[in-house]
């Protein structure tokens, strides 16, 4: 089943207690692009600028990415920059060149409009929504938002949640969107709030989900050994989530706690190095083989 | 199957977001007992003073605690007066008046020389050897610490690791026992310290366990729409964990991860209200109920 994603395509600068990089590539739509092809096509939606490598691009449509709806525009790439410390879990923002991503506002191509699966990653909730004022007749739409617009764009976010099916964002920002410490609490809030499904992502303490129907479902993270450059993980997870669910074409309880286990998956590969580079070495009995270890480590 | 424990048995006065409450019955011994007492009898090793009232002590034995190795001194009862704020999750002590703790060394009744299932829950590493001493032949022993002995102590704490099974502590204490961000790194830091197995507690993000024989779990909490007092909720889960495991005279790998499932049951209850209130209230419906509550919310 079609699978739509709209958010950044970037060069990142990370800086961990493992080393440093520098205008690697990253992105919210790239992150969940390359780990949603594991399972199926994906169409991206995002901005480049003139600086952006032709490699670059010829890597993603190579793992089935289409590239349809990524437009080149005059200037720079979106860049940032920012350092891990200490726990790992909280990025620290250093710079933020939005450079071409300014003034960008995604239009899609005609070929994407019959998209079934779509993934909102963090952006403004107007760029969001304009999104899907082009989608026909979405099966699924999941966004992600960010503190950032939490208390910029208050207003565009409640518009937002009412149009989505479901919301994934960071415990920090479930807490801070509630105004409540309890998550459990937060959580049930934000359903009431327009989506009938929530994913808090925890980190390195895994995810948690509540739909408005009831179902509740936790599981943890990973436990990998050397985590070197958490970016990236969110989206990853995220990508290997609606990978799995536009794979299968569903959406049921069962099939999200499934979809949950594989985003799992994908973000525990993507943290143990920098930008990309642990997707461009996994292979299909990789995947398989930590899928196990994984079911293994949650299995009662 | 036995099952001792030896900790302490104290007033809390505590203070939450949820109210506050003076001299109520507390310590770990008590958690845990009266968490364990829901699968199996339990032998109780501490110290009270004189102004201890009976009727907590008739409670306790009502609950199938044995309280032969429960000494009465002169002096009053260990008291601990505590903090807890926003997200709840460490509390701060304001007061701790060890009394007739601070020159007690625990002495085991003959009764109990037998036990077979030992927790020695949070205490000095010389009074935790002590008890070893005086059990013939455990089949499974299990110590709880905390930061105050792992600075103070660190010595007697590296001959307790030589000495038990499993050690189970906070996510914040295995940091530091090993001077290690990374929990998993920590945990099997703490395997090559002498236990063969080690339960990591991380509060609201559940439980992780590590085996020297290479078998990891993990489990999430139970989704607490209401915490009011997170007191005992460590020496809870210990209790239900080693309930389960006494009452099946067992402790292999799939005995740990039920055992595990049971103990998180037990410590979601008592966070719900303070002191042993919800214990006090619980009834074996409302325990099964939780029960399979919790295996739908971590099954995928």
């Amino acid at each position: 089943m079609s699978l739509l994603v709209v958010g950044t395509v970037a060069f990142d600068s990370v800086q961990t207690p493992f080393g440093k990089v520098d205008r690697v590539l990253g992105g919210s739509a790239t992150y969940f692009s390359y780990s949603a092809s594991f399972f199926c096509p994906v169409r991206l939606v995002s901005v480049i600028g003139s600086d952006f490598p032709e490699d670059h691009l010829s890597m993603l449509r190579d793992r089935g990415v289409d590239l349809e709806g990524l437009e080149k525009h005059d200037g720079d790439t979106f860049a940032w920059t920012g350092r891990y410390e200490g726990d790992m879990n909280e990025a620290e923002t250093l710079d933020v060149a939005l450079n071409v991503y300014g003034d960008y506002l995604p239009s899609l191509p005609e070929s994407y409009q019959d998209s079934r699966f779509v993934f909102l990653a963090n952006g403004s909730p107007e760029s969001q929504m304009k999104v899907l004022d082009q989608v026909k007749d979405p099966k699924l739409v999941v966004a992600d938002t960010m503190n950032h617009w939490i208390t910029s764009a208050p207003d565009g976010l409640k518009d937002l949640l009412k149009r989505i099916d479901a919301l994934v964002l960071n415990e920090g920002e479930a807490k801070m969107l509630c105004d409540e410490q309890n998550l459990v609490t937060a959580g049930e809030r934000i359903l009431t709030m327009g989506p009938r499904l929530v994913i808090i992502k925890k980190g390195e303490y895994g995810s948690f989900m509540l739909s408005r129907d009831g179902a509740r479902f936790a599981i943890p993270a990973f436990p990998v050994d050397v985590v070197k450059d958490p970016t990236g993980a969110g989206d990853s997870f995220a990508g290997g989530m609606m990978g799995y669910l536009a794979k299968n074409d569903a959406c049921d309880d069962g099939s999200i706690r499934r979809a949950m286990v594989f985003g799992t998956c994908m973000s525990s590969f993507v943290v143990e190095d920098f930008s990309l580079d642990p997707f461009k070495r996994l292979d299909k009995d990789g995947f398989w083989n930590r899928y196990h270890e994984f079911v293994r480590f949650i299995t009662v």
